[in-house]
């Protein structure tokens, strides 16, 4: 169950046999990526992207694809592919490419589906850096990315084998908070909850669609806030063929919100794949960016590169002051640290959509 | 599909045919009630009570029934049936005696399941009406309840049958906002999704236990808020048989909060009936008070009684804005209104936690 993206064939890079943080062993790992510009001659004008949870590795523009980023990549843009060497990949466990519990497992020769390991966020760096490696690259001038692709931003901090300069972090905190857990436990019981998931051996069947589509629904609420659903539903009824419908009458007649909520999570059956949402929701429930380390504090102490930081003021999931704490910190070790607080009603979601304030910030920041 | 509390025979009351505001006609409802302390000889040291979502009649001790208000009412608290004539009863579409999805239809003999009508607060309250009626109540002193309690006790000051004279209302808006509506609609997709809902006619069958529960986790969820998950689990490792789980090394492996998420929900399904859960939800979702009305400024305007309202610094579901709102529009009007807005991590459910912060405040309302 591979999605391919417009049609596209997509790159691929094999990185061998990986070694996970939890000492299983994952074989023969392939990655999913796509560059935009060039690499220089000194190979140090590399920018990572790094992709949100349902996201890909198509972050500017690629044929008929629009790319999540779209705003903020492409010629004459904040991220301009003639002065970098962009590079994105899939994550791991995922289902664009990267080796993910729908790939086949070389010891059965079957999907692994529920058999793949437990992945975290630094296994999935340790294979983006090979991919790095493999592609020239000598130094990073910076890693970027929001939500779940600010948690890798920070464990790109965290190695060493290839210097990064700036670590641009957005929506994303350092470690992920009880409350983010539960939002991911009920999105996963909800899969699970669907006869159709059939414990994760479902390939080449029908797919726990309904499941995954309440999921999403729960997912699309806690990157939502209460101001932007009211400012753009609401308590206007939904439309059925041209009628509005009248929810005071019959159970089945709904409010306009309550449309959106299954059109959104409907959206999601046809381009993802349950299990890697299992194991993606995992991985970000596993993150904390002072695992191995004696706290926080020294794990903000021991990051590379320079830090910035934007936070959203209405974002359910990594609200501001766990980023504002992390920032305290990393200044508290003598380090350089920015921080941008943004105002929006979009909640979590903000960073896909406020381009004209992510803007002028990243781009201070790059320069 | 009645559910017997404390092995209590529950009081009913026979109100009679109920015309609802859809235009459609319930017959021979029946409620549940129960009451405490006694009626004056002049009738008019009534407190009705209003509970919530999955709340029962017995906001006091009843036996061995602790009651979900226990801390306020009893005899020496502040809501002392000494004094007061309190009554409590389950609502419309409830399942705990009242008429409700699980009841038997008069025309077909059978549960009416997914043929119950829609209700709304507004029928819920006109058969509260009748029931104090019945019981001898001229005059209400007030009118007290929190989340859809507190929707009732709107619907209260909306009547013109009995005088009240005090509106006390906590955790709840003038409307449900599409973030509620949102929230619902995803625990009914949950509960529908379970392969044992069978349209709702599970009855004398196994329920959709597994959808009711996800259902309550999103519900506990969105009765919570990120600072109090995090004062009481943090990223504790769940604990199985004394051996703490180690989430980072299998996927089945958890956090605490995901086990705590769990009990949650599963402790609802043998005490809930899911028809009834789909109902009550969706009669949140229509609650919105200036229905029928030119505006809320008018509805605000028309309310019987004194408004008494309290509101809960982190509530994600009725935020503290929604209910600055409606005091302002009541004041605006010229009538009387006071407001209190608690600080509290517990999110929206603090009206069933923070007594020490509740007590004095209703206390000086009721007086």
């Amino acid at each position: 169950m591979l999605f391919i993206i417009g049609g596209k064939e997509v790159a691929l890079k094999s990185i061998g046999d990986l070694e996970l943080r939890s000492g299983k062993i994952l074989k023969d790992v392939k990655i999913a990526y796509h560059t935009y510009g060039k690499l220089n001659p000194s190979a140090d004008n590399a920018l990572i992207i790094c992709h949100a949870l349902t996201g890909d590795h198509y972050p500017g523009r690629f044929g008929k694809i629009k790319g999540w980023w779209d705003s903020l990549i492409g010629p004459g843009k904040v991220i301009d592919p003639g002065r970098y060497f962009i590079v994105c990949s899939n994550v791991l466990g995922g289902c664009y490419g990267t080796t993910g519990p729908s790939s086949i497992d070389p010891d059965t020769q079957a999907p692994y589906a529920m058999n793949f390991p437990v992945v975290e966020f630094a296994d999935t760096v340790r294979g983006q850096v090979r991919l790095a490696r493999q592609l020239g690259i000598k130094k990073i001038h910076a890693v970027l990315g929001g939500s779940m692709g600010g948690l890798q931003v920070l464990e790109w901090g965290m190695q060493e084998e290839i210097p990064v300069q700036k670590l641009i972090v957005m929506a994303a905190s350092p470690k992920s908070s009880p409350f983010v857990i539960a939002f991911h436990e009920i999105q996963r019981q909800a899969i699970m909850l669907d006869p159709d998931w059939r414990g994760g051996e479902y390939y080449g069947r029908e797919i726990p669609s309904a499941g995954l589509s309440v999921a999403r629904m729960v997912a699309n609420l806690s990157y939502r806030s209460e101001p932007s659903l009211t400012a753009k539903f609401g308590r206007k009824p939904a439309w059925r063929t041209g009628v509005a419908e009248d929810p005071y009458q019959s159970f089945e007649q709904r409010f306009d919100v309550q449309s959106y909520m299954n059109y959104q999570g409907d959206a999601l059956v046809h381009r993802f794949d349950p299990n890697s949402y299992l194991y993606l929701t995992k991985a970000v429930d596993l993150f904390d960016i002072s695992r191995g380390r004696k706290d926080l504090e020294e794990a903000m102490a021991s990051l590379q590169g320079d830090l910035y930081c934007l936070s959203i003021n209405t974002d359910l999931l990594f609200p501001p002051h766990e980023i504002v704490e992390m920032v305290r910190l990393r200044r508290k070790a003598g380090k350089p640290a920015e921080y941008y607080e943004m105002n929006s009603i979009h909640g979590h979601d903000a960073f896909l959509i406020e381009f004209p304030i992510i803007e002028p910030v990243v781009k201070e920041w790059l320069d």
